[in-house]
């Protein structure tokens, strides 16, 4: 213990987490430190490099807030939230892919009858948005909690423009006795991810755009079933390979069609997947 | 690029990478994104572990501030620092030992004539430090610039007591002609890391004690020499083969002896490696 060297280190802290009273964390913490040390060990990191690295991590707390969460996206760049999602929801081909949840979601967001615009204020072209909620067998799920999120036309959430203090293109729906659901809102648009803080730094200097393709946000809920947390992507967005933060999954992607009075249709059908499913 | 799954991100998001424009990061950021994503898909990651994981990183980006380093304290208890500094400190045996650097240095520090008190109203008890340093070949270093820092007798350096606004028990001196020192300060006294935010929960629930042994704090140096940055550890101490930081070294242990006058004498002498050693 009084003779470490960058070799008998690893196993030196290793030995000292034997006490951890839940299993399940320690071995978390085992991995992360092994793979934490082989990595130093990998690219020979440097004082130097280690500090940049620890001030990088800095530059991500000071700048999240409760309007910004710098390590989602962060995770979100690295793919490691994609992994993550694609790791716990390996369901039926049948069901609706989930994809990742990013940093924008707002708890509570304002309840509304179907039909309604959820838009409330928010600037964009408008948009009917329509579809059906069923599960892996088929049949309708009435009464399915639907959470929508989306960006405006200048690529900004509500809760990233500091004036707005009320949500815009957010809001919660439940679908028919059909399992029905439909809303007006704005068309989605392509976007950059928040570029301005260490992630933005990070993407720059790693020769890579922000950008993620238009797509709208939804959780589903209904008893029963697990909850769905995904996109559903515009068929015509040049980033659709090359999303910044790896989400776009093919059968996700649907024709958004413009009407004859310029207005936009998309209609996707969502499928859940029982909770004994898969 | 739109169907990866958890096995195949990988490699999509190290291909996004390709553009880097200095190699350096690029080797860097391919072989933490292979580490990370390796990491979460041997642990099966769940996302409610993930998002525990954003909200640990959270807590420490903003309990960090000016006199609070948690991303430093995190890398220490890892073991992250001390291998990282052994990684890059290798020197001929006679050379004194590298350790960690730790959260408490601040620029800046007073200086002050050899045979000073540093202590400055810090609170412990008397204790005069004193030696010498010296090259490689056992040569005098004149003028080599020592940077000190310690706690006080209640284990607090200066800038964690929010009453204090100058520095206290650190400070900067220059060798004689002979390469001695020599100043006054207090008895370094065993303390533990700050232990109030994330790192000291993560610490808690894995079974580890926050104590780090006695030591003061030394960054020496010289022109022509490599800048030493060590401590020098108490021989009496109880955390040294459990120090919470793995920074303890066998050749940094010295006697701290009591005086007739119940104040203490440390006695060490430093050995700098040249810049072309090693």
């Amino acid at each position: 213990m009084r003779n470490l060297n960058h070799e008998t280190i690893t196993e030196a802290v290793l030995a000292r987490h034997v006490d951890t009273a839940d299993p399940r964390l320690k071995e978390i913490m085992d991995s992360l430190i092994r793979h934490l040390h082989d990595f130093a060990r990998e690219v020979h990191l440097t004082e130097d490099e280690w500090f940049q690295g620890i001030q990088f991590l800095t530059r991500c707390g000071h700048i999240t807030d409760d309007r910004r969460q710098e390590f989602i996206l962060l995770s979100d760049v690295l793919g490691l939230s994609m992994l993550t999602v694609a790791m716990n929801n390996d369901k039926p081909a049948q069901c609706t892919e989930s994809t990742v949840f990013g940093p924008f979601h707002v708890d509570g967001a304002p309840h509304y009858e179907l039909g309604a615009d959820i838009s409330n204020g928010a600037h964009g072209i408008p948009c009917l948005v329509r579809g059906t909620v069923r599960g892996l067998d088929g049949s309708p799920i009435a009464g399915a909690s639907m959470d929508v999120w989306q960006s405006d036309e200048d690529g900004l959430y509500d809760v990233q423009h500091e004036d707005i203090d009320h949500a815009q293109a957010r809001g919660i729906l439940h679908t028919d006795e059909q399992g029905r659901y439909d809303f007006r809102s704005i068309l989605a648009v392509p976007y950059a991810i928040p570029h301005d803080g260490p992630v933005g730094d990070l993407l720059a200097a790693s020769g890579r755009h922000p950008w993620r393709p238009a797509h709208l946000h939804f959780m589903i809920e209904a008893p029963g079933y697990q909850t769905l947390i995904t996109h559903v992507f515009r068929s015509d967005d040049r980033y659709l390979d090359s999303d910044a933060v790896f989400g776009v999954r093919q059968s996700l992607i649907a024709d958004w069609k413009q009407q004859s009075d310029g207005t936009y249709l998309v209609e996707y059908d969502f499928v859940l997947n029982p909770v004994d499913g898969s």
